[in-house]
């Protein structure tokens, strides 16, 4: 592990070093890799849209039966002291949440919450207008509507995505297309409709926003997509908290139109980089 | 968890007690749920039939891409210095291998090897004699070849099996039985023929040591098994390496047969039995 002796984790009711921050081995995260989490972008020193998040964690929570040990007020009152400790720049709080101490290695206890910063690199200049080769794997996430801990199938596949050259996987199965390991997906389809999969996927919270900020500009459908669909699109892109919105050039071994990120993509990126401010400024407004 | 001052667990190349096993929580089973494991059951002093489940702990940490750490001597090694300092009756040793403490949260790194003892009771004479009542569940775990620590379906259904007065949840698709989370699935067909089903299984080592000695006494197949062929079955049982041979007498709202444990389930489990202890008897001739 990195060793960063400025930088505070919370680990089961203490705020202490990242370095100092452990789970024992009973834990169902070891055990049965039984967790769930999210994931916050921070900038400027605000946590953006981190009601979304919170609302998203405790959903899932929800549905893997667990409470969230501590309450709203408390989790923003966290995230507003590490990011204050770590005084760290553009990064990321994740909290995770796990099955806790397990007297027998299997039933669930007093659920383990733990919370880090973590540095984070915006995707680059070059990436952003040269875009991103994808290759697909057919598979659905277990329970998709859930951020849990179990990323099997994504960590597996890191090979198979360098070996072919490309920068990340999408899931589809029989033909219909999903999401990414970490991130949801967008087509403009010839007519101009910004189209991204209604089922089967997590629901993102920079899905939400581009789903917002498109309609203002755009015809916009959540419905089916195909991999046909893909293939005959104007522009396809993906999105997520780390990345905000990233074109996708190539899936497989097709080229995506003429193979160069389109005008959509970088409409909504600028569009998504300016809701960020308003968002930080409304907070020191506050 | 419990205290347990006298139990020892070796965690990333150190023994240690076991209140004191921790991971760091950048360890890809806290963050991604990232891990396989095994589970040996300790008898009389013995790991039983050791070689077989380093075996299948080294198949399935391939299948994750990820390499054990010690030599089948060391591992050996580390199994008998556990059973010998914790000095704890029939038990388990469990061993756990997770993508290691990743700088990023994501990419694995040099996994962590850990291992810990654990108490086991075995099903009482009244369990046996009764048989349990079960659920199903429409799921088919990820890799079902691979031992992966992925729980997530099996640990959200306790609330489920224990609402509904059974004992454990039968995986299926489609109306295809397959396995419990952590027991196989074996039926007594109308002709006596002892049947398994054969494909997206864990192959269980107690599932391999009963075909083999129910094949000395009975016609013997692994093939799929329907939902309809277990309704009218003479017999259905689970096996695994804690609690062996286990009838199972009602599925669902189904009773099979007329609800009662069988002769072959009761035979084969004497058998069990008695090959466990010709196991720890050549171990001492050795």
């Amino acid at each position: 592990m990195p060793s960063q002796t400025n930088n505070f984790a919370y680990v089961r009711g203490e705020i202490l070093p990242l370095d100092n921050a452990f789970l024992h081995v009973s834990d169902l995260a070891i055990q049965r890799g039984y967790g769930v989490f999210d994931y916050v972008k921070v900038s400027q020193g605000h946590p953006l849209f981190l009601e979304d998040y919170l609302e998203r964690f405790h959903a899932s929570a929800r549905m893997l039966h667990m409470a969230v040990p501590l309450s709203d007020k408390a989790l923003r009152d966290v995230v507003y002291e590490l990011i204050e400790r770590n005084d760290m720049g553009v990064s990321g709080v994740k909290m995770i949440l796990t099955g806790g101490y397990s007297g027998n290695g299997y039933d669930p206890a007093e659920p383990s919450l733990v919370m880090l910063q973590q540095p984070l690199s915006l995707p680059g200049q070059e990436m952003l207008a040269r875009g991103i080769k994808i290759i697909t794997h057919a598979y659905v996430r277990e329970i998709p509507q859930a951020k849990t801990i179990n990323y099997t199938m994504g960590i597996r596949l890191i090979e198979e995505i360098r070996s072919k050259g490309a920068s990340d996987v999408l899931y589809q199965q029989n033909g219909v297309v999903t999401e990414f390991p970490r991130c949801n997906f967008f087509i403009v389809a010839q007519d101009g409709t910004v189209v991204t999969p209604d089922s089967n996927v997590l629901l993102g919270v920079t899905r939400k926003n581009v789903l917002a900020l498109a309609a203002k500009k755009y015809k916009v459908v959540e419905r089916a997509v195909t991999l046909e669909d893909v293939y005959q699109a104007k522009e396809a892109f993906l999105t997520s908290t780390t990345k905000r919105i990233l074109p996708v050039v190539q899936v497989d071994e097709k080229t995506i139109a003429d193979g160069k990120p389109g005008p959509v993509a970088h409409a909504l990126l600028a569009d998504l980089i300016q809701l960020e401010e308003e968002y930080c400024r409304q907070q020191v407004v506050r």
